[in-house]
């Protein structure tokens, strides 16, 4: 760095990695160690690597192009995007969709867009970040209320007059793995004139009946609007913004008209786009019913398991957690399972939204029950380990 | 929508398709029209569609999947992200990559992670949306400064005593295709301990030297940090942070650890990676000499011509503007070219930074000089068309 630069700057950056230090809490980019057994990717039902996926992933590079070359609003919608968004809504039965270039830039496109001066977001404690950036890049009064809590948002509703509101949930978490009551939420949203932003990012493809909203009876409702992301269960890349009832028109025109990062982000990838239209033909409701299976055999196992029983959380979706002790143990646990072939996450501030480091076991649909149920074993003898 | 919500936000979102449309503001997913000639997308090199590109992309895809599976902390980082940092590095000169999603997530991950509490960005007042919103994440003090001038930087950098200055510019602005006098800044940045950043979506692999840094003679310059995109001039999808001088790596471990578009979005897909990194070896000084003579050709033509040589703005880059009388006529202009199998941008509020409404004339490597000056005088006719 030039002189200065490398003093107050040079100073700052040594001065927040001695702090990532002390507090055990230094991350690094990885991939999943050769041969591991993959039980911390979000690639739910292992499309990502599924020879049909990858397929359409070349076909459409072929057809279309490596990118999209532009924003989608200047030349850089091409047909692929035009067939997801249409087999979206015949995925979900919703009516109307956009596909953005990431579900970050979902979620803060469709926050941005909404929040604006006179609007008010009641959001949830435990939001993904996306979703908090997405309500910090609008113009709108937030109140963060209790995570969970039907109550709290209740309580949040009747404690302002704002002309528009929107409460934003997500329908399962993606720390803890527990579901936002969605049904409740939807029922409470009609009755006071607000929007229910529901973020599906672990459930779109990754739920019996395809979406949680759509289980949920909701595909039709007007005032529910999903965001999700075609990087998790689809294996792909993207994400996109899923609208249904009478008003879902006059929202995507919103959105394509408002929405930041539509506008200014060149559109998805053609390779992507088609890799995630690839991959919802095959997550039919067996695959979905694999992938239970699964997440079951995680949670039961840990659960009985005397070295984790205490520690385990249920996941209403595919993401299992085990509370660890301290940030320092949690990456010491993850380490030596990566070593021993086992893949798990290792959950640390700021990512745990209560603090409480974690370790996060992902089901995948394609695993061999006695291949899980063996490295199950392991970690629960690596959590006792780190913790004796 | 539920019957309250749509009384609400349904008339909230009418309201506002009537002021889009009484402004003349309305804008739509588009595509390229069927055998029109470019002249809107960023594919500045034609490199989308190239087989070697094509290839890559598909061959990417079956190494390593369609998604990357997981943010790049957890399992998402695959061997092709590594070896497209280090290509990126070799091609611009600079020590140290980080790839992000999209070039829009490299500016939110950079300047969020820059802009903690006690330090303050003095951005250009034409700098992207992305940097807008990057700044707006985070905590610092921000000051907005007249377009182009370093005289306005140096007033902003003398105004305060932060702990901390970052300037943010462009190497060459998207709308009015001006540069960024780079070396000026540099040098001033430097007698101020400031960062200097500098957005390259437009010149990385569209300028001789490689990128607009390396130009200057800066790709060394700890104090000068490079964010760029993959989706322009190579073709695919994603976004980089380039960083150069000792400090490189301590920067690239203080973004790994605390950019939320980094630990929070899905690494960047393995087709997109594949891509990127193999246009990298086709964007050499030829094929950006064809690049820069195509541009010279926009421009002088359009100065040339009596119906828009006082119209046409020059741009340093490879895009070039004419400045229209109202939304609408640009609107108009673009569409009948369009209808003519000529492809130009339009771009109108809040896309430009002064509020006056353009076209947009994207010059691509590989096109006939002979076709493309037809079609710049068929441009010159329709601007004067609609303007009579």
């Amino acid at each position: 760095m030039a002189e200065q630069a490398a003093g107050v700057w040079g100073a700052w950056l040594a001065e927040r990695a001695r702090v990532r230090h002390r507090r055990g809490l230094e991350r690094a980019a990885r991939g999943l160690p050769e041969g591991a057994l993959d039980l911390a990717s979000n690639d739910y039902l292992g499309l990502s690597r599924h020879p049909a996926v990858v397929s359409a992933a070349a076909e459409a590079a072929r057809l279309h192009g490596a990118g999209a070359g532009a924003s989608r609003v200047v030349t850089g919608t091409h047909p692929v995007h035009e067939q997801l968004e249409a087999r979206l809504c015949a995925y979900t039965g919703r009516r109307s969709a956009l596909v953005l270039s990431s579900g970050y830039a979902a979620n803060l496109g469709l926050l941005g867009a909404l929040a604006a001066p006179g609007t008010h977001l009641v959001m949830d404690a435990h939001c993904h970040a996306s979703l908090v950036d997405g309500a910090r890049l609008g113009r709108a009064e937030v109140t963060v209320v209790d995570h969970g809590s039907v109550q709290a948002v209740a309580a949040a509703l009747q404690s302002r007059v704002a002309p528009r509101t929107a409460v934003v949930v997500e329908s399962v978490y993606s720390v803890l793995g527990d579901a936002a009551p969605l049904a409740e939420l939807a029922t409470l949203c009609a009755g006071r004139g607000a929007l229910l932003v529901v973020d599906e990012a672990h459930t779109l493809a990754a739920t019996p009946g395809g979406c949680a909203v759509a289980a949920a009876g909701l595909a039709d409702a007007g005032h529910v609007v999903v965001t999700a992301t075609l990087s998790k269960a689809l294996g792909s890349q993207g994400g996109a913004v899923l609208l249904g009832g009478a008003g879902a028109d006059a929202l995507r025109e919103h959105l394509v008209n408002t929405s930041r990062t539509f506008l200014f982000d060149t559109g998805l990838g053609p390779p992507a786009a088609g890799a995630a239209l690839a991959a919802l033909g095959l997550a039919d409701e067996d695959r979905i019913a694999r992938l239970v299976a699964r997440s079951a055999q995680v949670h039961d196992t840990l659960a009985a398991h005397p070295f984790t029983s205490a520690r385990v959380e249920r996941g209403r979706g595919a993401v299992h957690s085990v509370r660890m002790d301290s940030p320092e143990r949690a990456a010491e646990a993850a380490g030596r399972l990566g070593e021993a072939g086992v893949a798990v996450g290792c959950f640390r501030p700021p990512s745990v939204p209560d603090g409480v480091s974690r370790l996060r076991v992902t089901a995948h649909a394609d695993h061999d029950a006695d291949v899980l149920d063996h490295a199950l074993h392991q970690i629960a003898t690596t959590v006792a380990e780190v913790h004796a």
